[in-house]
């Protein structure tokens, strides 16, 4: 079950302190670089401008902790690296309770989550702790240290094209920029590192493929900003793949207008390979789709989920850990992403290569006389014979797979097989 | 009434044993041609290629039955043509009861109905049975003997062209293959011999008419073989006739996309002329809309029927019998097709003639002045002035009298007798 | 609040004698003049054809009474110019109740209300009631006396243009032909020529203005017939303004087909800012709609009513007078046709001005770091910045103010608002 691999390979990137920008996101590429050897890892250097914005200082950080006036290590950035307000500026000091805390995060509402708070705009410090630990802090001094710096440097990403028949190109884009989290983060690193492992392993692609991991927002950003002209000519779907570990159910992000091929083909896929999914609103949007689908680049990109962010209460947490995670959830995701890819790479449109219906039982395609037929078939040739001549009629050139397939009733692979023995029968020719 | 003219000529044609090839058809024919003198009957021959089939050898049957060792004959094809499997090959032996079983037909679940077996591409003898009588046979021997023999010959089928004012065609289609049953075939032989007879006797029509009587599937293919290059250039609309026979409800099989002026004016005309009828998907299609719809073909053409094919339980059995059809549903059909034609030759689109609405009482078309309407008019007359205003206000050139009287909920029978009045007052003008 | 200033107005033009023709006209004219300097009144004489029909003769009307044997006069004229049958001929003779009888018109359903009757086009004369005074009326003889002329003379009607950026237009149209009474008539009236002060007041605008004061039905054809070019060329959007005044309800009366930009604006805004209202079916029409939406015009004009005419008991009768209607009830219509106006003058399309989204803090727009937005942000300041990005990524160039403001459920003015954030930051650009 590639769903193993998957989670065995999360649990060595899941320590890992990312960000948008430092040396955690090479670390995690090099992770990635192992399975995938052909990744390319570009760096763009601080103060580049990427359409509107500029890259930001490389943050770094080594350490950090909150010693109280018992000399008790309260607070280790090593056990939790949600501990630190990512983008942190460094400090080392000793300071009153009421002074450290104007700089710990923590929610009432889940006392034992650490939450995951981020500063990259803004130069601040900070701590992010459990509510309950919070409460526990007598008044007194405490030493707060922060060993993190914010120097010129570079943003880095890592892109893989692996080429295929046609120019036209697929879209996979994952991001690798928070730190130890695994539905919000390193789901979306392992499914998108696998399928671009088994892809690389096709003998031959009817698309070429661009996988993208790039630090959110900022990352996407930047990659459009060098990329979109290609993309733009090219691109004929894409996926962002986000919040693809958990178990718990399979959610669709839209596109903006939600009527592309990438739309239509995640909702044959999810309407027939799994049992319900949520179907949100673009309006919901919060990953790289706000890049990928905006007005000004437009291109056909949806996201195909487990629980989608902001949707589940371990989100942006600690408890959004290991746990939360699971082999069968990363199985669900990766076999239904795999679907689709495989659902694109055939979906053509056919044409008859007789004039009305063929005389099938000269192909020994046809089960017995039609006038048999309610003699005591056996129901499941009954209904292939059906689908076959289902397939054909509806096979007028215009009908994409998709269109045959949710016409007659069937998925796209019993439509695929179908079209494979009437193709190789020459009753169907693809246009 | 037009159904008991329809009735009584079927019990003529009832009793013929007809089948894809063979005198049967001739005989039929030739009674069709004794209301239809212009009738074409063709004759293809044996070898013939068809598109992707070829012309089967002729089949004709003399006689047939099976006697049982005390010598009676318990079988006798002359009290019922379906108890031979339609294209039998001769027999003329003793066998068991063990081999004879081999070649029975019959329905367990309805003991007392013959099947309708057919067995056109392979050879192979068989008598169909009551399931009563198969249950009742003892161990012994049997004679057997089918009197039919297979030749070269030739496959018939029967053309009407009833010339228009425009090349632009109305097609009407139905078969002639199957032998002694009346919803399903010789309803439809019935009902399109009578309409093709009340179109002759019209004055003057727009449209030519089409009328083809053809052994089903390959009769049909035989027919577009032959025809297809003017009827894709001329076909407007077209009806197969079949199963139009019963009392028991109406049913709609629409084309393949369902968006043809054929599916247009049959769904005006059952909506407004029936209490309800059952709308099939194309998927259940079953008789030659399968050719005509096909995409290679794709012809405007729906069926209009009473039960459909294959629902009915009386359906492919001696059951299907001069019993199960009526004058009263033969009527009905015939009336409804009837409806179908008239509104095709009429459904035009108009325009105004007069800019803003028209002084209605100038022409004394207004029942009273506008605002004394609500003092007291008679209500009929009040709809009937709304209704003409309604149909002027929707004639914009674009909508035909289908939309219109959709539009303006009155049936395409009142629009036709507002159009005609506002017409002979210079209101309206077709375009 | 301007339903006070509209309700006043139309006390004053209330107790005028209104008819398609007549001196009540021009001082109605006159009285909107004093509002709107600017009117210019048209004559048109009698037998001027217009279209179908010809300008009428001329109807004044004086006085009118019917005196009892008893020397009482119990049916005053001066008391209620309803008691007159519009376009009455005159009379001045002694009648039994019987004769009379001919010429009274009542309700018996409403037997407190004088019900309002016209006869345009047929000479005629005679007199509304109360049903419960016909009913006491005594056999004997009455004086019958109605001193009007029916003479050559004129229709007349105001119109006034206010200017524009644009030659392209908005029409408002009204009409001037029914005596005393309040919602059906008045209201219209009213309403109208307050919504020209406003526009006239504005220190410019995008549209320019055409403000019609007519007589219903013929009024508007002769307008038609005199300025139809220009307007089929310039009219973006049009209402007629009927049935504005009383406070029960909001109603629509759509285009013909209902997909003009007059009706796509009138339905956001009642959508956003009335609680509800009853749409019609075009079908329903009875009002100036009739000529400007008639196929042979088809100009894009709707009419936002309160009670729609026809459809409230009052209608047609002395029961619709000053007390039915109320400042209250004008204001609402008031208010929301001006909304109409503010949305067309600014529903343009935008497009971004940066590739993907900007970089919202750049320009102190953002409240606060994005991924800090769910640590206790004040809500409103988040759903400011969520709608912000969502007016940007749904402009791109095709949709317009309506079509963005719908697809993320805010209202125009909304929109406007940030709009206008966004463009004064050099983020959006109109097409």
């Amino acid at each position: 079950m590639a769903g193993n691999e998957i989670y065995d390979f999360i649990k060595e990137i899941f320590p890992i302190t990312r960000s948008i920008t430092g040396d955690g996101n090479r670390q995690t590429l090099k992770k990635i670089k192992n399975i995938l050897p052909e990744l390319k890892i570009h760096e763009v250097a601080t103060g580049t401008e990427a359409f509107d914005w500029p890259i930001p200082k490389e943050w770094n950080i080594r350490d950090a902790h909150i010693i109280d006036e018992s000399g008790e290590k309260i607070i280790d950035f090593k056990n939790n690296n949600l501990h630190v307000v990512n983008y942190s500026t460094p400090i080392n000091r000793t300071i009153t309770l009421e002074e450290l805390d104007k700089h710990l995060y923590s929610i009432p509402d889940k006392p034992t989550a650490i939450p995951y708070i981020t500063s990259y705009y803004n130069d601040r410090w900070g701590f992010c702790l459990r509510h309950d630990q919070r409460e526990k802090l007598k008044e007194g001094n405490y030493d707060v240290y922060i060993d993190s710096d914010l120097k010129d440097g570079h943003l880095v990403y890592g892109e893989l094209i692996i080429p295929g028949r046609s120019e036209k190109e697929i879209l996979l884009s994952t991001y690798i920029c928070h730190p130890s989290m695994g539905n919000n983060e390193c789901s979306g690193i392992g499914v998108t590192t696998f399928l671009a492992k088994w892809l690389s392993s096709l003998e031959e692609r009817e698309y070429t493929y661009r996988i993208v991991f790039v630090p959110e927002t900022i990352g996407a950003i930047v990659y459009l900003s060098r990329n979109f002209e290609t993309m733009k000519k090219n691109t004929a779907a894409g996926f962002v793949v986000t919040c693809v570990g958990d178990n718990l159910k399979y959610s669709l992000m839209p596109s903006r207008e939600g009527n592309t091929l990438a739309d239509k083909v995640a909702k044959h896929v999810l309407n027939n390979f799994v049992d319900e999914y949520d179907e949100y609103s673009f309006l919901s949007r919060g990953s790289d789709e706000r890049q990928y689908c905006h007005p000004t680049i437009d291109l056909p990109v949806v996201s195909i989920m487990r629980s989608k962010y902001g949707t589940f209460p371990e989100y942006h947490t600690s408890l959004d850990n290991l746990d939360f995670i699971s082999p069968e959830g990363l199985e669900g995701a990766y076999s239904i992403i795999k679907k689709c890819i495989s659902l694109l790479e055939g979906n053509k449109s056919y044409v008859n290569q007789v004039f009305c219906e063929p005389k099938m039982s000269k192909r020994n395609l046809h089960p017995k006389e039609w006038h048999m037929r309610h003699l005591g078939d056996r129901e499941d040739l009954k209904k292939r014979n059906t689908d076959m001549m289902n397939v054909m009629v509806y096979s007028d050139g215009k009908n994409d797979v998709i269109d045959i397939s949710e016409k007659i009733n069937i998925n796209f692979e019993e439509c695929f097989e179908y079209i494979k023995v009437l193709s190789e029968n020459g009753l169907l020719k693809s246009v």
